[in-house]
């Protein structure tokens, strides 16, 4: 019997009621339940949100350029290692430590001075700076005619004319490369060998055009070597602006002079160091994923780029991970290495260091490339290896990155190549980071926030998950 | 009989040795012979390689912001319509002709002031500016308690406490989001509606934080909307850091009140133009491969990001396929719209025009989110468009980008839909967009000429693509 009683009536549509009221609740739960993620993109989301949020690599950023200059070796570098301990205290990593090495130290001195001397044009301020690891000029400086080429064979076919006189070597990058490190590799050489293939040829000295892809009157410094039993004379950078006017008046003046004067010296070698810290590893603490940059830097700017952005991304990726509470498998260490600028020691120690016993280091991940909008990862390994991360593309791509290619790694990085470990790099935007490598244009102005930030949050993922999954 | 005589031997002996030879020469033909490259790959790399030698794209540039802020319906607006025109001579485009468009014509007359004045903290100077289509203040400003909201159903709740003051919508853009377009679209509405939804509330005028993600004291404009019924009160756009010391002052003392001072204007409409100007087809000339970007800009800077770099981008991807001596068989069409800050006039007019009887646009692609490093193409189109120009991948990961992804499009060639053009958009990297966007900021400087010329040089490797193979 149906409906027989107005109370039975009364239930039935209760129950309908209710049985309405289940479906839209079914309904609206199903409406809010969230779509099916892919592993570790809810991680990589918040990663992504909590950092661009807080950016707090910008503001580690700040405090490590705030000291200055971290010249390797320079009480600035020291105060650097003090700082970097601080704030791996403050973002309580374990495990926090110094590791010694022991770098050379060299001082650039009063800044330089030069001037182009010409019949024609008159006397003019030329911008130069001393490379790193130049002798300094006679007191008094050097006056003498300028020789311009472009490669060392040219300098070796001009044979005698290069004796007594100041080598210019003006050839610029080459714009035409899309790759800007390739660019600068292929310059490179006048820079680090210029001033002892000139020594052959009888030269006093050595002009190099800085090594930029902008047009302006910052000289851009850097390393360079002397080759034993060869005279070592002074070598200094010249803006490329300054180059390009150089170049000009010698065309119509070719006995024009240039005077330049450059005070710098070696000072003795000095104990300095790494600083490490961690996320040590909940189910394999011997396996270690190293993040790292390094904490020293030129002179001339406050390292911003190179490499505080490297050191600022190391911290921010260890604190955003802490943030989340995440507890890897493995354990992801940072470290700020010492000395990439002037001889790599710190690298190469780290490797060597007692520590080490015991450790198998899986993949380690430098950022040496600026602060830039961080376009992909680097792998050094074969393509296996590649592959076998490439199935992590879409967390990157999310991140508005590409995702992960071919080739990358890191000089302080590279010793632990030798045992095996996958080497990455973290490959920024690049077009622009020559206008800053190693000038006083490289300054935390020239970093934005955001980029910087991005940075971290991308190796903070990488290191998450290659601490998880292993390679 | 076999080298019966000393002469047959000898021929022999000849014949062996131009044998030799032979191989010798097949053997360095072979040793010569270039790797094989992918499909277009040369010329992607060609491109590349003589764009970024010239950077042209830059130079127009120049020439383009030299004259200065171009908002619609201006002199200098018109001015760039001539100059673009003759840009589009001096690198020989065909069939290049103005097309006609009636715009609206808004000035913001003299430099707004603004002034908090608080009886905790005194009186302050507030940068502002008028918010693009706003009505003047009365000729002695408004003066004005304010009441500060961050959504709509916030006003709608306040209820009559909104009645007779400035409403101050401070909402920021979410700085944890990875995309910057993302946060722009859902801070907009304040901009947008924000005026509309104060007057039916009863507020006499409103206050908008900038829609930026830095902080910082330009405040930055843009497009608003009245609605028809509602009373018109004029709308300003304040700095962030503005924002940021109201909304501290406010909590202090809520009866604080802020002066406010603006004299736009509308004037009658004038007709403008949108710069036509192509490679014509050589096959299939009535199919066109659309490349633009817009000519009139906000006139708080002088557009060089928004949308200069569109303008230059597209003149310099055509001026590129010239130099290489390039004849494509569709049509590839470089399209300088106007007014799409004040109306998009420019783009429904080109749809509409006479001249579009018997075109078919294949793809049209906008470049219209500035001059940054270019990172991918993002395609409106359905998975199967998409699917089908991921196969060109290589050629943009060979500049140094991602490739090609879903999503995009652009205002000016969005009327184009309507009739299944594939709607692309260029996406440079977005991190930094909007520190410059619509404000005083966006000027020359902040431009790089190697990260626009790679965003000319990828759009023409992507039209010229399109025109060779479609889609």
């Amino acid at each position: 019997m149906l409906l027989s009683h107005p109370k039975d009536s009364l239930r039935i549509l209760t129950l309908f009621l209710w049985f309405f009221l289940f479906c839209l609740i079914q309904r609206a739960d199903f409406a809010q339940e969230k779509p099916k993620t892919l592993p570790y993109q809810d991680i990589a989301q918040e990663l992504a949100a909590r950092g661009l949020q807080k950016q707090q690599a910008f503001s580690f950023l700040k405090r490590l350029t705030a000291i200055g200059p971290r010249l390797t070796g320079s009480p600035q570098a020291e105060e650097a290692v003090e700082l970097a301990r601080q704030i791996m205290e403050e973002i309580m990593l374990e495990n926090i430590h110094l590791e010694s090495t022991q770098v050379n130290r060299w001082v650039r001195g009063e800044k330089e001075e030069a001037e182009l001397i010409s019949s024609t044009t008159g006397t003019s301020h030329l911008s130069i700076c001393a490379i790193g690891g130049s002798i300094s000029t006679p007191e008094g400086g050097i006056t003498a005619e300028v020789v311009e080429v472009h490669t060392f064979k040219q300098l070796r076919n001009i044979g005698a004319k290069a004796r007594g006189k100041i080598v210019f070597f003006n050839r610029p990058m080459d714009p035409a490369l899309v790759d800007t490190f390739h660019a600068y590799g292929n310059a490179a050489d006048q820079r680090v060998q210029g001033a002892a293939e000139a020594a052959k040829a009888g030269a006093l000295a050595v002009l190099v055009r800085s090594l930029t892809t902008s047009l302006d009157d910052s000289p851009h410094t850097g390393m360079m070597r002397y080759e034993d039993g060869v005279p070592r004379i002074p070598a200094a950078c010249i803006s490329t602006k300054g180059a390009e006017y150089l170049s000009n008046v010698l065309k119509n003046d070719p006995t024009l002079k240039v005077h330049m004067k450059m005070n710098s010296r070696y000072l003795p070698p000095v104990i300095s160091h790494n600083v490490v810290g961690e996320i040590t590893g909940a189910e394999k603490p011997l396996e270690i994923i190293l993040v790292g940059g390094h904490l020293d830097s030129w002179d001339l700017g406050t390292g911003a780029h190179d490499d505080g952005s490297g050191c600022a991304h190391s911290l921010e990726a260890l604190r955003l991970l802490k943030e989340l509470g995440l507890k890897p498998k493995r354990t992801i260490r940072a470290v700020l290495f010492m000395d990439e600028e002037f001889g790599g020691t710190g690298g190469r120690d780290y490797v060597q260091d007692q520590k080490r016993k015991g450790e198998h280091h899986v993949a380690a991940v430098e950022s040496d490339r600026g602060g830039f909008f961080p376009l992909w990862f680097g792998v050094s390994g074969d393509a296996k290896a590649l592959s076998s991360l490439n199935k992590w593309d879409y967390l990157f791509q999310s991140l508005g990155m590409c995702g992960i290619r071919q080739g990358g790694g890191g000089v302080d990085i590279a010793p632990l190549g030798k045992s095996g470990t996958l080497l990455i790099g973290l490959i920024p935007d690049f077009q622009r980071y020559f206008d800053f490598h190693h000038s006083s244009r490289d300054v935390l102005d020239a970093v934005n926030s955001r980029d910087l930030e991005l940075g971290a949050v991308s190796l903070a993922v990488l290191a998450y998950v290659l601490a998880q999954e292993g390679i």
